[in-house]
Protein backbone atom coordinates (compact mmCIF):
# COMPACT_ATOMS: atom_id res chain seq x y z
CA UNK A 1 0.00 0.00 0.00
CA UNK A 2 1.20 3.48 -0.53
CA UNK A 3 1.01 5.02 2.56
CA UNK A 4 2.50 8.62 0.83
CA UNK A 5 -1.29 8.83 0.08
CA UNK A 6 -2.60 8.80 3.11
CA UNK A 7 -0.52 11.56 4.52
CA UNK A 8 2.55 13.49 3.67
CA UNK A 9 6.16 12.42 5.74
CA UNK A 10 6.30 13.48 8.85
CA UNK A 11 8.90 16.61 9.23
CA UNK A 12 10.59 17.87 12.00
CA UNK A 13 8.11 21.24 11.97
CA UNK A 14 4.74 18.67 11.84
CA UNK A 15 6.42 16.95 14.93
CA UNK A 16 6.51 20.38 16.42
CA UNK A 17 3.09 20.99 15.57
CA UNK A 18 1.88 17.43 16.84
CA UNK A 19 3.36 18.20 19.95
CA UNK A 20 1.90 21.95 20.69
CA UNK A 21 -1.89 20.56 19.38
CA UNK A 22 -1.63 17.11 22.00
CA UNK A 23 0.09 18.78 24.67
CA UNK A 24 2.28 15.44 24.83
CA UNK A 25 6.00 14.48 23.56
CA UNK A 26 4.93 10.79 24.42
CA UNK A 27 5.63 7.84 22.23
CA UNK A 28 4.08 4.79 23.41
CA UNK A 29 6.35 1.38 22.48
CA UNK A 30 4.17 -1.50 21.42
CA UNK A 31 6.79 -4.08 23.30
CA UNK A 32 3.69 -6.62 23.09
CA UNK A 33 4.37 -9.73 24.69
CA UNK A 34 1.72 -12.69 24.49
CA UNK A 35 2.29 -14.11 27.82
CA UNK A 36 1.59 -10.64 29.37
CA UNK A 37 -1.69 -9.58 27.29
CA UNK A 38 -5.08 -9.93 29.27
CA UNK A 39 -6.29 -13.70 28.99
CA UNK A 40 -9.28 -13.33 27.50
CA UNK A 41 -7.62 -11.67 24.00
CA UNK A 42 -5.90 -15.32 23.16
CA UNK A 43 -9.93 -16.43 21.85
CA UNK A 44 -8.55 -13.59 19.43
CA UNK A 45 -7.80 -14.85 15.66
CA UNK A 46 -4.87 -12.13 16.02
CA UNK A 47 -4.60 -11.77 19.88
CA UNK A 48 -1.32 -9.48 19.50
CA UNK A 49 -2.97 -7.11 16.95
CA UNK A 50 -5.89 -7.38 19.18
CA UNK A 51 -4.71 -5.71 21.96
CA UNK A 52 -2.51 -3.39 19.72
CA UNK A 53 -5.47 -2.04 17.90
CA UNK A 54 -7.22 -1.36 21.38
CA UNK A 55 -4.71 0.18 23.24
CA UNK A 56 -3.54 2.56 19.89
CA UNK A 57 -7.43 3.49 19.68
CA UNK A 58 -7.85 4.01 23.57
CA UNK A 59 -4.38 6.24 23.68
CA UNK A 60 -4.28 8.00 20.68
CA UNK A 61 -5.28 11.36 21.91
CA UNK A 62 -2.52 11.39 24.21
CA UNK A 63 0.43 10.38 22.54
CA UNK A 64 2.64 11.52 19.09
CA UNK A 65 4.44 8.51 18.47
CA UNK A 66 4.37 4.61 18.63
CA UNK A 67 7.32 2.23 18.68
CA UNK A 68 6.55 -1.35 17.71
CA UNK A 69 9.35 -3.23 19.14
CA UNK A 70 10.53 -6.03 16.57
CA UNK A 71 11.93 -8.30 18.83
CA UNK A 72 8.61 -8.92 20.39
CA UNK A 73 7.07 -9.87 16.80
CA UNK A 74 10.13 -11.67 15.67
CA UNK A 75 9.51 -14.28 18.92
CA UNK A 76 6.59 -15.39 17.13
CA UNK A 77 7.62 -16.25 13.94
CA UNK A 78 5.88 -15.10 10.77
CA UNK A 79 2.74 -14.45 12.42
CA UNK A 80 4.39 -11.70 15.23
CA UNK A 81 5.02 -10.54 11.56
CA UNK A 82 1.53 -10.31 10.44
CA UNK A 83 0.62 -9.10 13.47
CA UNK A 84 3.27 -6.27 13.47
CA UNK A 85 2.21 -5.34 9.41
CA UNK A 86 -1.45 -4.88 10.65
CA UNK A 87 -0.71 -2.94 13.59
CA UNK A 88 1.07 -0.43 11.28
CA UNK A 89 -1.45 -0.40 8.79
CA UNK A 90 -3.92 -0.05 11.62
CA UNK A 91 -2.00 3.03 12.77
CA UNK A 92 -0.98 4.92 9.33
CA UNK A 93 -5.29 4.54 8.30
CA UNK A 94 -6.32 5.76 11.51
CA UNK A 95 -4.09 7.64 13.00
CA UNK A 96 -2.39 9.49 10.71
CA UNK A 97 -0.69 12.07 12.39
CA UNK A 98 1.21 9.63 14.70
CA UNK A 99 4.64 8.83 14.42
CA UNK A 100 5.62 5.42 13.68
CA UNK A 101 8.67 3.78 14.62
CA UNK A 102 10.54 0.58 14.09
CA UNK A 103 12.12 -0.49 17.18
CA UNK A 104 14.58 -2.53 15.08
CA UNK A 105 18.49 -1.68 16.34
CA UNK A 106 19.49 -2.83 12.81
CA UNK A 107 22.36 -1.88 11.02
CA UNK A 108 24.69 -3.97 8.71
CA UNK A 109 26.94 -3.95 5.31
CA UNK A 110 25.74 -1.53 3.03
CA UNK A 111 24.37 -4.11 0.70
CA UNK A 112 22.65 -5.87 3.97
CA UNK A 113 21.06 -2.43 5.21
CA UNK A 114 19.43 -1.91 1.90
CA UNK A 115 17.49 -4.58 2.47
CA UNK A 116 16.42 -3.61 6.24
CA UNK A 117 15.50 -0.02 5.05
CA UNK A 118 13.49 -2.13 2.17
CA UNK A 119 11.62 -3.85 4.88
CA UNK A 120 10.83 -0.97 7.14
CA UNK A 121 10.22 1.77 4.71
CA UNK A 122 9.36 0.27 1.73
CA UNK A 123 7.10 -2.80 2.45
CA UNK A 124 5.77 -2.00 6.26
CA UNK A 125 5.35 1.51 6.03
CA UNK A 126 7.15 3.46 9.04
CA UNK A 127 8.52 6.43 9.53
CA UNK A 128 11.31 5.77 11.15
CA UNK A 129 14.04 3.01 12.12
CA UNK A 130 16.18 2.92 15.05
CA UNK A 131 19.89 2.15 13.80
CA UNK A 132 23.24 1.10 15.90
CA UNK A 133 26.24 3.18 14.32
CA UNK A 134 28.78 -0.09 15.75
CA UNK A 135 29.63 -0.73 11.90
CA UNK A 136 29.75 3.07 10.92
CA UNK A 137 28.61 5.17 7.68
CA UNK A 138 28.04 2.97 5.00
CA UNK A 139 25.73 0.66 7.28
CA UNK A 140 23.39 3.72 8.36
CA UNK A 141 23.61 5.49 5.07
CA UNK A 142 21.13 3.12 3.02
CA UNK A 143 18.67 3.75 5.68
CA UNK A 144 18.98 7.84 4.65
CA UNK A 145 18.32 7.28 1.10
CA UNK A 146 14.67 7.41 1.65
CA UNK A 147 12.64 10.92 1.29
CA UNK A 148 11.13 12.00 4.29
CA UNK A 149 11.95 8.75 6.11
CA UNK A 150 14.00 8.66 9.63
CA UNK A 151 16.85 7.54 11.47
CA UNK A 152 16.98 7.32 15.00
CA UNK A 153 20.92 6.51 15.95
CA UNK A 154 21.75 5.09 19.11
CA UNK A 155 23.90 6.81 21.04
CA UNK A 156 23.85 6.81 24.84
CA UNK A 157 21.36 3.79 25.73
CA UNK A 158 18.99 3.38 29.14
CA UNK A 159 20.67 0.22 30.24
CA UNK A 160 23.74 -0.67 32.60
CA UNK A 161 25.39 -2.16 29.54
CA UNK A 162 25.87 1.82 27.93
CA UNK A 163 28.64 1.97 30.55
CA UNK A 164 30.70 -0.96 28.81
CA UNK A 165 31.56 1.21 25.26
CA UNK A 166 29.61 3.97 25.34
CA UNK A 167 31.53 5.54 27.58
CA UNK A 168 34.66 5.03 26.40
CA UNK A 169 37.11 8.12 26.09
CA UNK A 170 39.57 8.53 23.46
CA UNK A 171 42.98 9.51 23.33
CA UNK A 172 40.77 13.34 22.75
CA UNK A 173 38.60 12.72 25.94
CA UNK A 174 35.49 12.21 23.56
CA UNK A 175 33.65 9.97 24.45
CA UNK A 176 32.20 7.23 21.99
CA UNK A 177 28.69 7.96 22.64
CA UNK A 178 30.12 11.49 21.92
CA UNK A 179 32.04 10.59 18.81
CA UNK A 180 28.99 8.85 17.11
CA UNK A 181 26.97 12.33 17.63
CA UNK A 182 29.29 14.15 16.14
CA UNK A 183 30.47 11.94 13.50
CA UNK A 184 26.87 11.08 12.08
CA UNK A 185 25.98 14.67 11.53
CA UNK A 186 28.43 14.07 8.69
CA UNK A 187 25.67 11.75 6.91
CA UNK A 188 22.45 13.40 7.40
CA UNK A 189 20.96 16.75 9.29
CA UNK A 190 18.23 16.76 12.03
CA UNK A 191 15.88 17.10 9.08
CA UNK A 192 16.25 12.89 8.83
CA UNK A 193 18.19 12.06 12.13
CA UNK A 194 17.47 11.30 16.29
CA UNK A 195 19.09 9.76 18.31
CA UNK A 196 18.18 7.10 21.13
CA UNK A 197 19.37 8.77 24.73
CA UNK A 198 18.37 7.00 27.33
CA UNK A 199 16.07 8.74 30.51
CA UNK A 200 18.57 7.09 32.56
CA UNK A 201 21.35 9.10 31.63
CA UNK A 202 20.31 12.54 33.49
CA UNK A 203 22.89 14.92 33.61
CA UNK A 204 24.19 13.29 30.43
CA UNK A 205 21.61 15.04 28.44
CA UNK A 206 23.13 18.52 29.29
CA UNK A 207 26.31 17.06 27.28
CA UNK A 208 24.71 15.43 24.63
CA UNK A 209 22.87 19.14 23.99
CA UNK A 210 26.05 20.33 23.53
CA UNK A 211 26.86 18.57 20.56
CA UNK A 212 23.49 17.75 18.86
CA UNK A 213 21.08 21.31 20.17
CA UNK A 214 18.57 20.86 17.90
CA UNK A 215 17.99 17.43 17.06
CA UNK A 216 14.99 15.70 18.26
CA UNK A 217 16.24 12.87 21.03
CA UNK A 218 14.14 9.59 21.36
CA UNK A 219 14.48 8.93 25.05
CA UNK A 220 13.46 5.25 26.49
CA UNK A 221 13.58 4.21 29.80
CA UNK A 222 10.50 6.74 32.00
CA UNK A 223 8.80 4.20 33.89
CA UNK A 224 9.91 0.72 34.37
CA UNK A 225 13.39 1.35 33.71
CA UNK A 226 13.68 3.69 36.45
CA UNK A 227 14.35 6.93 34.30
CA UNK A 228 12.66 10.76 35.38
CA UNK A 229 10.92 12.80 33.15
CA UNK A 230 11.39 15.71 34.97
CA UNK A 231 15.14 15.65 34.86
CA UNK A 232 14.83 14.38 30.82
CA UNK A 233 13.41 17.79 30.16
CA UNK A 234 15.20 19.58 32.47
CA UNK A 235 18.11 18.84 30.37
CA UNK A 236 17.11 17.50 27.18
CA UNK A 237 14.12 19.86 26.25
CA UNK A 238 15.06 22.25 23.39
CA UNK A 239 12.89 25.29 22.03
CA UNK A 240 11.42 22.80 19.70
CA UNK A 241 10.98 20.35 22.49
CA UNK A 242 13.76 18.13 21.22
CA UNK A 243 12.05 15.06 22.78
CA UNK A 244 9.94 11.84 22.38
CA UNK A 245 9.52 9.93 25.06
CA UNK A 246 8.59 6.79 25.38
CA UNK A 247 6.99 4.51 28.08
CA UNK A 248 5.97 1.32 27.07
CA UNK A 249 5.25 -1.57 29.78
CA UNK A 250 3.83 1.23 32.14
CA UNK A 251 1.05 1.75 29.93
CA UNK A 252 0.36 -1.24 28.19
CA UNK A 253 0.18 -3.33 31.06
CA UNK A 254 -1.35 -1.01 33.13
CA UNK A 255 -4.35 -3.14 33.54
CA UNK A 256 -5.39 -7.09 33.30
CA UNK A 257 -8.69 -7.33 33.04
CA UNK A 258 -11.25 -7.22 30.11
CA UNK A 259 -10.87 -2.87 30.83
CA UNK A 260 -7.37 -2.93 29.96
CA UNK A 261 -7.18 -0.36 27.36
CA UNK A 262 -9.11 2.17 29.60
CA UNK A 263 -6.23 1.62 32.22
CA UNK A 264 -3.79 1.80 29.93
CA UNK A 265 -5.94 5.27 28.46
CA UNK A 266 -5.46 6.28 32.03
CA UNK A 267 -2.08 5.88 32.82
CA UNK A 268 -0.74 7.74 28.93
CA UNK A 269 -3.19 10.75 30.10
CA UNK A 270 -1.28 11.01 33.36
CA UNK A 271 1.89 11.36 31.53
CA UNK A 272 0.07 13.69 29.22
CA UNK A 273 -0.94 15.96 31.58
CA UNK A 274 2.88 15.44 33.60
CA UNK A 275 4.32 16.61 29.88
CA UNK A 276 1.77 19.34 29.47
CA UNK A 277 3.09 21.07 32.57
CA UNK A 278 6.69 20.89 31.15
CA UNK A 279 5.48 22.35 27.53
CA UNK A 280 4.17 25.67 28.98
CA UNK A 281 7.76 27.53 28.48
CA UNK A 282 7.14 26.54 24.79
CA UNK A 283 3.91 27.12 23.97
CA UNK B 1 9.80 -28.39 16.50
CA UNK B 2 12.81 -29.78 18.80
CA UNK B 3 15.60 -30.12 16.57
CA UNK B 4 17.85 -30.98 19.39
CA UNK B 5 16.40 -34.56 19.31
CA UNK B 6 18.10 -34.41 15.86
CA UNK B 7 21.15 -33.96 16.64
CA UNK B 8 22.91 -32.78 19.78
CA UNK B 9 24.53 -28.94 20.16
CA UNK B 10 27.39 -28.25 18.04
CA UNK B 11 30.37 -27.79 20.17
CA UNK B 12 33.65 -26.07 19.52
CA UNK B 13 35.17 -29.86 19.17
CA UNK B 14 32.77 -31.14 16.83
CA UNK B 15 33.06 -28.09 14.67
CA UNK B 16 36.94 -28.82 14.52
CA UNK B 17 35.78 -32.08 13.91
CA UNK B 18 33.38 -31.67 10.70
CA UNK B 19 36.47 -29.21 9.24
CA UNK B 20 38.62 -32.00 9.69
CA UNK B 21 35.87 -34.41 8.10
CA UNK B 22 34.69 -32.10 5.22
CA UNK B 23 38.44 -30.77 4.48
CA UNK B 24 36.52 -27.08 4.73
CA UNK B 25 35.99 -24.02 6.66
CA UNK B 26 33.68 -22.71 4.53
CA UNK B 27 30.44 -20.89 5.80
CA UNK B 28 27.81 -20.21 2.73
CA UNK B 29 25.79 -16.90 3.58
CA UNK B 30 22.15 -17.31 2.13
CA UNK B 31 21.93 -13.65 1.04
CA UNK B 32 19.07 -14.75 -0.75
CA UNK B 33 17.56 -12.16 -2.69
CA UNK B 34 14.77 -12.43 -4.92
CA UNK B 35 16.07 -10.29 -7.92
CA UNK B 36 18.86 -11.89 -8.40
CA UNK B 37 17.39 -15.77 -8.82
CA UNK B 38 16.94 -16.84 -11.77
CA UNK B 39 13.91 -15.79 -13.30
CA UNK B 40 12.70 -19.17 -13.57
CA UNK B 41 12.05 -19.62 -9.88
CA UNK B 42 9.64 -17.16 -10.31
CA UNK B 43 6.67 -19.45 -11.19
CA UNK B 44 7.60 -21.68 -7.65
CA UNK B 45 5.51 -20.81 -4.34
CA UNK B 46 8.20 -20.56 -2.70
CA UNK B 47 10.64 -19.16 -4.61
CA UNK B 48 13.38 -18.19 -2.35
CA UNK B 49 12.73 -21.58 -0.44
CA UNK B 50 13.02 -23.70 -4.17
CA UNK B 51 16.45 -21.17 -4.91
CA UNK B 52 17.62 -22.36 -1.20
CA UNK B 53 16.99 -25.77 -0.86
CA UNK B 54 18.84 -26.29 -4.44
CA UNK B 55 21.77 -24.33 -3.35
CA UNK B 56 22.44 -25.68 0.05
CA UNK B 57 21.58 -29.37 -1.80
CA UNK B 58 24.24 -29.01 -4.29
CA UNK B 59 27.21 -27.61 -2.02
CA UNK B 60 26.62 -29.28 1.37
CA UNK B 61 29.52 -31.61 0.54
CA UNK B 62 31.90 -28.53 0.70
CA UNK B 63 30.84 -26.08 3.39
CA UNK B 64 30.57 -26.49 7.37
CA UNK B 65 27.87 -23.99 8.17
CA UNK B 66 24.90 -21.66 6.54
CA UNK B 67 24.26 -18.34 7.44
CA UNK B 68 20.94 -16.77 6.43
CA UNK B 69 20.81 -13.25 6.57
CA UNK B 70 18.04 -11.93 8.15
CA UNK B 71 17.45 -8.59 6.55
CA UNK B 72 16.94 -10.39 3.05
CA UNK B 73 13.96 -12.40 4.44
CA UNK B 74 12.81 -9.26 6.36
CA UNK B 75 12.11 -7.48 3.09
CA UNK B 76 9.94 -10.04 1.89
CA UNK B 77 7.85 -9.49 4.96
CA UNK B 78 5.87 -12.37 6.70
CA UNK B 79 6.61 -14.07 3.80
CA UNK B 80 9.51 -13.91 4.07
CA UNK B 81 10.05 -15.07 7.33
CA UNK B 82 8.14 -18.29 5.89
CA UNK B 83 10.78 -18.99 3.25
CA UNK B 84 13.40 -18.44 6.16
CA UNK B 85 11.79 -20.85 8.82
CA UNK B 86 11.30 -23.38 6.06
CA UNK B 87 15.02 -23.06 5.32
CA UNK B 88 15.97 -23.72 8.67
CA UNK B 89 13.93 -26.87 8.80
CA UNK B 90 15.46 -28.07 5.62
CA UNK B 91 18.72 -28.05 6.53
CA UNK B 92 18.90 -29.25 10.15
CA UNK B 93 16.31 -32.14 8.71
CA UNK B 94 18.85 -32.98 5.59
CA UNK B 95 21.98 -31.67 6.86
CA UNK B 96 22.24 -32.62 10.49
CA UNK B 97 25.86 -31.91 10.66
CA UNK B 98 26.05 -28.13 9.21
CA UNK B 99 26.13 -25.11 11.73
CA UNK B 100 23.06 -22.74 11.19
CA UNK B 101 24.08 -18.92 12.01
CA UNK B 102 20.87 -16.28 12.01
CA UNK B 103 23.03 -13.21 10.64
CA UNK B 104 20.65 -10.88 12.47
CA UNK B 105 23.31 -8.11 14.06
CA UNK B 106 20.83 -7.79 16.66
CA UNK B 107 21.33 -6.18 20.51
CA UNK B 108 18.99 -4.65 22.32
CA UNK B 109 17.67 -3.79 26.57
CA UNK B 110 17.55 -7.14 28.34
CA UNK B 111 13.95 -7.56 28.24
CA UNK B 112 14.53 -7.01 24.49
CA UNK B 113 17.06 -9.03 23.97
CA UNK B 114 15.41 -12.12 25.34
CA UNK B 115 12.88 -12.09 23.04
CA UNK B 116 15.63 -12.10 19.88
CA UNK B 117 16.85 -15.14 21.41
CA UNK B 118 13.71 -16.77 21.54
CA UNK B 119 13.09 -16.17 18.17
CA UNK B 120 16.35 -17.43 16.68
CA UNK B 121 16.78 -20.44 19.21
CA UNK B 122 13.55 -21.65 20.25
CA UNK B 123 11.32 -20.78 17.74
CA UNK B 124 13.55 -20.98 14.65
CA UNK B 125 16.71 -23.66 16.03
CA UNK B 126 19.56 -21.88 14.52
CA UNK B 127 22.68 -22.87 16.05
CA UNK B 128 23.99 -19.14 17.09
CA UNK B 129 23.27 -15.85 16.15
CA UNK B 130 25.51 -12.26 15.02
CA UNK B 131 24.64 -9.82 18.01
CA UNK B 132 25.33 -6.31 18.28
CA UNK B 133 27.93 -4.69 21.02
CA UNK B 134 27.05 -1.45 20.95
CA UNK B 135 25.05 -1.43 24.09
CA UNK B 136 26.83 -3.79 26.11
CA UNK B 137 26.90 -6.95 28.39
CA UNK B 138 23.36 -6.81 29.10
CA UNK B 139 22.20 -6.75 26.02
CA UNK B 140 24.56 -9.75 25.05
CA UNK B 141 24.01 -12.20 28.08
CA UNK B 142 20.19 -13.22 26.91
CA UNK B 143 21.30 -14.88 24.24
CA UNK B 144 23.80 -16.25 26.41
CA UNK B 145 21.36 -18.15 28.56
CA UNK B 146 20.62 -21.32 25.77
CA UNK B 147 22.73 -24.32 26.36
CA UNK B 148 25.06 -25.09 23.75
CA UNK B 149 23.88 -22.12 21.89
CA UNK B 150 26.33 -19.57 20.41
CA UNK B 151 26.83 -15.60 20.04
CA UNK B 152 28.84 -14.43 17.52
CA UNK B 153 29.91 -10.94 18.46
CA UNK B 154 30.62 -8.26 16.18
CA UNK B 155 34.27 -6.89 16.91
CA UNK B 156 35.78 -5.98 13.36
CA UNK B 157 33.71 -6.01 10.62
CA UNK B 158 34.51 -6.40 6.98
CA UNK B 159 33.14 -2.58 5.31
CA UNK B 160 34.53 0.91 5.34
CA UNK B 161 32.51 2.24 7.83
CA UNK B 162 34.17 -0.12 10.16
CA UNK B 163 36.89 2.59 10.87
CA UNK B 164 34.15 4.92 12.10
CA UNK B 165 34.08 3.43 15.47
CA UNK B 166 36.09 0.59 15.89
CA UNK B 167 39.20 1.41 15.33
CA UNK B 168 39.20 5.02 17.91
CA UNK B 169 42.03 4.04 20.33
CA UNK B 170 40.98 4.68 23.81
CA UNK B 171 43.27 6.75 26.49
CA UNK B 172 44.82 3.47 27.30
CA UNK B 173 45.64 3.00 23.93
CA UNK B 174 43.11 0.09 23.33
CA UNK B 175 41.21 0.11 20.06
CA UNK B 176 37.36 0.09 20.65
CA UNK B 177 37.23 -3.65 18.85
CA UNK B 178 39.92 -4.44 20.85
CA UNK B 179 37.63 -3.75 23.95
CA UNK B 180 34.97 -5.44 22.78
CA UNK B 181 37.20 -8.74 22.26
CA UNK B 182 38.42 -8.52 26.10
CA UNK B 183 35.61 -7.27 27.75
CA UNK B 184 33.29 -10.01 25.63
CA UNK B 185 35.46 -12.91 27.56
CA UNK B 186 34.18 -11.78 31.20
CA UNK B 187 30.88 -13.11 29.57
CA UNK B 188 31.38 -16.51 28.04
CA UNK B 189 34.15 -18.32 26.74
CA UNK B 190 35.27 -19.67 23.73
CA UNK B 191 32.69 -22.77 23.91
CA UNK B 192 30.06 -20.64 23.73
CA UNK B 193 30.94 -16.85 21.85
CA UNK B 194 32.74 -16.30 18.34
CA UNK B 195 33.64 -12.89 16.88
CA UNK B 196 33.07 -11.57 13.31
CA UNK B 197 36.59 -9.96 11.63
CA UNK B 198 35.92 -8.76 8.46
CA UNK B 199 38.44 -10.69 6.01
CA UNK B 200 39.67 -6.75 4.82
CA UNK B 201 40.91 -6.66 7.84
CA UNK B 202 44.38 -8.31 6.44
CA UNK B 203 46.93 -8.31 9.38
CA UNK B 204 44.80 -7.07 12.10
CA UNK B 205 43.98 -10.60 12.51
CA UNK B 206 47.25 -10.92 14.27
CA UNK B 207 46.20 -8.01 16.78
CA UNK B 208 42.97 -10.23 17.22
CA UNK B 209 44.59 -13.45 18.02
CA UNK B 210 46.56 -11.81 20.75
CA UNK B 211 43.30 -11.26 22.63
CA UNK B 212 41.41 -14.31 21.79
CA UNK B 213 43.90 -16.93 20.49
CA UNK B 214 41.51 -19.98 20.96
CA UNK B 215 38.47 -18.75 19.64
CA UNK B 216 36.36 -19.79 16.38
CA UNK B 217 36.42 -16.26 14.34
CA UNK B 218 33.26 -15.70 11.53
CA UNK B 219 34.95 -14.22 8.66
CA UNK B 220 32.58 -12.55 5.91
CA UNK B 221 34.29 -10.56 3.04
CA UNK B 222 35.64 -12.93 0.90
CA UNK B 223 34.61 -12.91 -2.43
CA UNK B 224 32.59 -9.99 -3.61
CA UNK B 225 34.10 -7.72 -0.95
CA UNK B 226 37.54 -8.65 -1.74
CA UNK B 227 39.52 -10.24 1.28
CA UNK B 228 41.98 -12.84 0.58
CA UNK B 229 41.75 -16.27 1.76
CA UNK B 230 45.13 -17.06 1.88
CA UNK B 231 45.85 -13.63 4.26
CA UNK B 232 43.27 -14.34 6.64
CA UNK B 233 44.62 -18.38 6.99
CA UNK B 234 47.84 -16.86 7.52
CA UNK B 235 47.27 -14.28 10.43
CA UNK B 236 44.02 -15.54 11.19
CA UNK B 237 43.98 -19.88 11.68
CA UNK B 238 45.28 -21.36 14.85
CA UNK B 239 45.52 -25.00 16.11
CA UNK B 240 41.67 -25.96 15.88
CA UNK B 241 41.67 -23.81 12.57
CA UNK B 242 39.19 -21.05 14.36
CA UNK B 243 37.83 -19.74 11.23
CA UNK B 244 34.83 -19.99 9.51
CA UNK B 245 34.73 -18.08 6.48
CA UNK B 246 31.81 -17.07 4.66
CA UNK B 247 31.02 -16.59 1.10
CA UNK B 248 27.52 -15.24 0.14
CA UNK B 249 27.16 -13.80 -3.40
CA UNK B 250 30.26 -15.71 -4.83
CA UNK B 251 28.67 -19.02 -4.84
CA UNK B 252 24.58 -18.08 -4.52
CA UNK B 253 24.80 -16.44 -7.66
CA UNK B 254 27.79 -18.39 -9.42
CA UNK B 255 25.55 -19.27 -12.22
CA UNK B 256 22.20 -17.71 -13.01
CA UNK B 257 20.65 -20.45 -15.37
CA UNK B 258 18.30 -23.29 -14.91
CA UNK B 259 21.85 -25.20 -14.06
CA UNK B 260 22.47 -22.21 -10.95
CA UNK B 261 22.81 -25.13 -8.42
CA UNK B 262 25.72 -27.00 -10.32
CA UNK B 263 27.27 -23.74 -10.84
CA UNK B 264 27.47 -22.73 -6.97
CA UNK B 265 28.40 -26.18 -6.24
CA UNK B 266 31.39 -25.89 -8.47
CA UNK B 267 32.35 -22.49 -6.92
CA UNK B 268 31.98 -23.69 -3.45
CA UNK B 269 33.80 -26.78 -4.10
CA UNK B 270 36.61 -24.53 -6.26
CA UNK B 271 36.71 -22.57 -2.30
CA UNK B 272 36.98 -26.07 -0.51
CA UNK B 273 39.84 -26.89 -2.20
CA UNK B 274 41.60 -23.70 -1.70
CA UNK B 275 41.21 -24.31 1.84
CA UNK B 276 42.26 -28.09 1.73
CA UNK B 277 45.46 -26.37 0.93
CA UNK B 278 46.03 -24.07 4.22
CA UNK B 279 44.18 -27.30 6.55
CA UNK B 280 47.25 -29.37 5.43
CA UNK B 281 49.30 -27.81 8.50
CA UNK B 282 46.83 -29.21 10.97
CA UNK B 283 45.43 -32.64 9.91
Amino acid sequence: MNYDRIRAYMTKQQLFKNIGKKQSFLCIGLDTDIKKIPRHLLQEEDPVFAFNKAIIDATADYCIAYKPNSAFYESLGYKGQLSLEKTVNHIRQNHPDQFVIADAKRGDIGNTSELYARAVFDNSGFDAVTVAPYMGEDSVKPFLIYPGKWVILLALTSNRGSHDFQLTAGRDGERLFEKVLRKSQEWASDEQMMYVVGATQGKLFADIRKIVPDHFLLVPGVGAQGGSLAEVTKYGMNAQCGLLVNSSRQILYAGNTERFAEAARQEAQKVQQEMAGYLQRLF
